[in-house]
């Protein structure tokens, strides 16, 4: 599988938001998270990076 | 291997810009993509929304 976990940039640190992230789209001004196991949450972010050998996406809080 | 086929939508459609993407960051004002090849591109976008299942990133133009 190819899912990635999904981090949020808080005051230079690195928060753990959802892991096995699938999708990442815009929802309105934020942004929805969806798991492969269909676990959603919505934030106020936007996508910063990507490292997807490391399975990794790092969001940016708005 | 997880990397992603990054496309930019320019007018509303889905053009490839690069294959096997691994890293997207940002460099500047710009986006930096680099693929597991070693390839890189640089443009001036910003990462739209993600399918890591379909192997998908999805860029808009600035």
């Amino acid at each position: 599988m190819c899912e990635a976990a999904a981090y949020i940039l808080k005051d230079g640190k690195e928060e753990l938001l959802l892991q096995d992230v699938d999708l990442i789209e815009p929802d309105g001004d934020d942004l929805r998270l969806v798991s492969i196991f269909g676990e959603q949450k919505t934030v106020k972010a936007s996508i910063h990076s990507l490292n997807l050998v490391d399975h990794k996406v790092i969001l940016v809080e708005k």
